[in-house]
């Protein structure tokens, strides 16, 4: 069976580009005993992924030259020869970027059929909203009353942030690039108050204006730029949650910007702790039903950016790192 | 009756001079209604104490110019009108560097009359002890096995929290300045491996060699330029206690050294936390019944840097800052 694929042509140093990439067809054999075999319907572009691109070691294993680009995807089953599987069943795994996904079952998961479109599988209840989640909740420990600062705030992760902030009783403030986020985040999905970082000339007076009693829980997916900004409007006993570093993905640690302001750790008690959410992997049925509710009443709303085809993913990548998204980036096969 | 203490002369701006201190003899008028006299016997001279100095906020108000300087004390009461306090009993509290405190008995305490000398409720029963026992065991939440890592590990707060790890089953590491600090680290109090950081061109290679496996617990006393290069070898989960900062108290947000190795954050889930240990006050009486049992039974040991008289106190406050103290630096009035 035919498969088609973008595999890693090249290591990725500093930005990406899309000749980092190269589209392929290989022959799929057909599922072996104790195996599933998937037509993907959509796969994620997420600005998590340049880590494994670089050929270093980060948080998972780096892809080699040649492999299939990693990534997030959803489909459905075409054949099986598992139990746990049967054919036409939507199942959500990491097959990465290809048509046809070959699983033994590990990490493949099923998804219940329902008003819940596929893609949202690998979106809000996916990586993307699990991270927010628990990087809210359980790292950020976010309390009814307090000010949540999120960065990215239109992306899929810094999103459902927001909402979730506000769902437990916060206050959420986004900051996210352009107008028409800004007011996206105020008008649909109900943000306190947001900023376009791209008209503010000073971030931190933005968020002091936005924020006039401090921050105590911020949520960060772009690095150290501004994590050393935020850190003296963090009030006492502040958390800051590094969700994503995608403004540092690109530099080496010579070219990144040094977090400076870290007097603040003790004057202000703060706390600053990293995530990878598959470390919350027992609790994700007790998060997704949470989120399956939150979306179901309306309180959860997403937004997803949808590039058609497999020859337009380098291209939807590349653009993650020039603000170029406004929602979950995806692509549909 | 008379008086003589430091006060400030002028507000520190970078490293601290001994003209930043004048020392003046005043009229002590006798203790009123709810009030008690206390003859100080020590006085502490701490890194931390700089916060206070410059005239900015810190975790603490700023001392003003001309007010006595700020610092742990401990003596016998001379005279009391305080119905909490008698002639003669031995208290601890935070009169600053005078020979005659004056309180109204908020923040003093009486000391059990016993084995353990004066000086010692102000050191590894003071401050010093309960940052290392609340930062270890609480922030670094440190359990048997695990490998801590601690900065001025000669120091006051430094040598209490790797014993501290010790008794907790995990396996020390200090990194200090000289031979002789290193000896009695690993000859006295029983660290598994210590590093004279000055005897080492690569103080990150030789962490790494005393630390094969990485560390879970970093306790550091020093600064953004020895956290940065410990942040690669930290294991996964690893917690970074911030105790203190004293390598950029002198320095402005500009002259210090940024954290450029915040990659680890997310690929090692790292957490890092600031402390002031007041914010456990209330639990301090179980920490120093723990602290107090193990100096009794002789695995906790602590050494003492003791200068005399009130005009000592400056120039052993500028000394802190060039690595010149072995031990608790206090000054014997």
């Amino acid at each position: 069976m035919r498969n088609r694929r973008v595999i890693l042509a090249a290591h990725v140093t500093g930005e990406p580009r899309e000749d980092n990439f190269a589209i392929e067809t290989v022959d799929r054999a057909p599922p072996g005993e104790g195996e599933v075999l998937v037509r993907n319907a959509f796969v994620s572009v997420d600005p998590g992924m340049r880590g494994r691109l670089s050929g270093e070691t980060s948080y998972a294993p780096p892809v080699p030259l040649g492999a299939v680009v990693g990534s997030a995807s959803v489909g459905r089953v075409i054949a099986s020869r598992h139990a746990g599987f049967a054919v036409g069943e939507a199942v959500a795994g990491a097959s990465g970027w290809q048509e046809l996904g070959l699983s033994d079952g590990r990490g493949l998961r099923r998804i219940p059929e329902g008003p819940i479109p596929l893609s949202a599988h690998i979106g809000v209840l996916g990586v993307p909203g699990l991270t927010a989640y628990f990087g809210l909740l359980d790292i950020g420990a976010t309390k009814p009353g307090e000010t949540v600062l999120v960065s990215t705030a239109a992306g899929a992760v810094g999103s459902a942030a927001g909402q979730i902030a506000r769902i437990h009783g916060a206050r959420a403030v986004g900051i996210a690039g352009g107008e028409a986020k800004r007011r996206w985040l105020l008008d649909d999905l109900g943000f306190d108050a947001a900023i376009d970082r791209l008209a503010e000339p000073d971030i931190a007076a933005a968020v002091a204006r936005e924020c006039p009693d401090g921050v105590d829980v911020f949520f960060d997916n772009v690095g150290n730029s501004l994590v050393d900004r935020m850190l003296p409007l963090m009030r006492l006993h502040g958390r800051i949650v590094i969700s994503g570093q995608t403004a540092d993905y690109n530099l080496t640690a010579d070219e990144r910007t040094g977090l400076k302001n870290t007097r603040a750790f003790i004057t202000h008690r703060l706390k600053m702790q990293g995530l990878v959410v598959f470390d919350y992997a027992a609790d994700f049925p007790r998060a997704r039903a949470d989120l399956t509710g939150w979306i179901l009443d309306g309180r959860l709303k997403y937004r997803e950016d949808i590039v058609e085809g497999l020859e337009a993913l380098p291209g939807a990548f590349v653009d993650l790192f020039h603000g170029r998204n406004f929602g979950r980036k995806l692509g549909r096969l």
